[in-house]
């Protein structure tokens, strides 16, 4: 696949991508999108998120820091969203960390049509229902292999499937893409995971629905480009977060068709 | 004018200024405070908040993670600052996305006096009852001339309006400043914006009374100025927000006295 | 005392350290840790704190932007973590300001077991009894001897005691450290007093329980090295904090070595 095409759908469609997220990595999440050139908006009173959803290209729900208040107005938002076939992106950041992370994460899956699960590995094979623990929210070693979990959940939820990682893997029921780009000092800063959730959403939210499984491992691909190219002029994890949104920014289709590494 | 002496009066005093506002741009609006010299405190129990506001020299509220429980803090902090002829800015954030943030923002406009109304175009349109429609909390076009919307709505309220934009627009029944620094890249930055109130609300905490509009207008030309400064020596918007909150710290007599642009 | 080997056991361990703190600060609470080398998670619902503090290696607790349900979260997840042995860290952050504060950390101390108690000057001043006003959640001039107050608040509580401040205070009924690391430029960066509760937390959640006043001392020291070398890299508060982050992450242990001053 080429990737470029699907930044440019993002820089000239700038796509509102509604936010219910996490109360650590929120300036970040709406930050990254800013950065692409699309546009970002947080709304989470349950009076106001039907609203906010239909309006929005497409609607990011990150559990990081939840609630049970906050799980009901993101149902409402995914139900607003829902209808009007706008596509809905779910971190399940911390599954397999607290029961209640679990048992929210399957209630919302349950409950509302979500497009696309993202996790990193013990989250994902935690709500695929394997017996794992991940550490606060850092991921631990699961024991198997992530594409057979990504696809197995994928094919029993009827839903695109994100494993993030050294390699991400995006899976439908169908096909896989595997993402190889990014660099071990995104490990270093909170809250990359959350950013390339939110990056997903950007990217989905400027592309026509058949082409949803390929504008989310483009948008990872160009995120973790942008990391590439940050890494480079970085001292440390704070300046590298600050040259990747600069690098975001500017990223060029050069670079982007030059570096870009998704297999198949 | 000159908006130099508001600067040196923001150094002086130190204001404390309250905030209720967004979780997205909450460290920014405190931070942009302090560089400043001035001193931001967060707090929105409702068992706290009128004394916090008391103690305070300017409250600011920031409506742009709004929920009704938050909005019933706002009105407790006003009502104390209100008795204690504290100014009180509110940022109108996202009116004119979902009728929840119309309607609470006109109930607060109505329950509590509020000292200076700010938002974007299409903000402070919508709070002045025209049908427009804001994309999430991006401005959109509002078609009418922006000067004589915040005229008529600071007439209608008796209060002051500021829009920011290319041009800012700081006005009340009888007057306007207009503050042309800034630079386009303020706009690639989440929460420029939320800052700006954060500023307002700092120079009018440090000036009295009768100079409330002056001293709106000035800081929002010596915010506008670091972002000038700051734009120099950027590479994309991460790098430029950083540059904004050293620039601020280090702001010059004379950089201040060169640069202004506020007419008349 | 030689704080080096405090760091290595930060690396080496990789602390989870929960965290229950404020929505200003909560990126840089998190970010500090992770730049040690260790693991944040923050979470705070009352349905999964408890589950989530007893996986942890300690318990920061931050009171900056408190509201009642948020301390009830806080007195579940500190009583998990005491049956536990889990060190518990609050930071009393705005005590002093209201009346509020006060009350909830009083609270705090009387329901739960606090094995630190940390905030600034007036902060400490106020939890132990003394007539004093925090500006927000600025340190005032408490006109006392804050090393006296510390002790005398240890004692009372059977806890240690930090204040933070030009020089550090790092307390228990019997001794005391005193941390002289550290530069003027930490009071205009927003979140450093909470940054360096975060990182007491961490410090303590990688030793063994008998030295846990050590061990905060040398957390402290730690950090406020990194800042040291942070100040001379950057050219403003913003810039600092960035280099501040990037010098965690490198901190040498010839550095460490030959920059630490903790008495005696």
């Amino acid at each position: 696949m080429n990737v470029y095409p699907y930044l440019e759908a993002v820089r000239e469609k700038r796509p509102l991508v509604h936010h219910l997220t996490n109360w650590v990595t929120i300036f970040d999440c709406a930050q990254v999108v800013k950065s692409f050139g699309a546009s970002p908006v947080m709304a989470h009173a349950p009076e106001e998120v039907a609203d906010m959803a239909g309006m929005a290209s497409s609607l990011v729900l990150n559990i990081g820091t939840l609630t049970s208040e906050f799980i009901e107005s993101m149902k409402i938002a995914a139900l607003a969203a829902n209808m009007k076939r706008i596509p809905v992106v779910l971190d399940v950041c911390g599954a397999g960390a607290t029961s209640f992370r679990d048992k929210k994460s399957l209630e919302m899956l349950d409950a509302v049509r979500i497009d696309i699960i993202k996790g990193n590995g013990s989250e994902i094979a935690r709500i695929a229902g394997l017996e794992v623990r991940t550490r606060g929210v850092d991921a631990t070693d699961v024991g198997a292999d992530l594409h057979d979990i990504a696809s197995s959940l994928a094919k029993k939820r009827g839903c695109i499937v994100v494993i993030t990682g050294k390699a991400d893997f995006v899976v439908d029921a169908n096909s896989v893409y595997i993402v190889q780009n990014g660099d071990e000092m995104m490990s270093h800063v909170v809250g990359t995971g959350c950013m390339a959730t939110s990056v997903i959403g950007t990217f989905v939210g400027a592309s026509p629905a058949p082409d949803m499984l390929a504008a989310a491992a483009a948008g990872l691909s160009c995120f973790e480009i942008a990391a590439e190219l940050a890494v480079k002029k970085c001292t440390g994890p704070a300046s590298f977060k600050e040259r990747l949104f600069d690098s975001i920014f500017h990223l060029k289709k050069e670079d982007v068709i030059s570096m870009q590494k998704v297999v198949p």
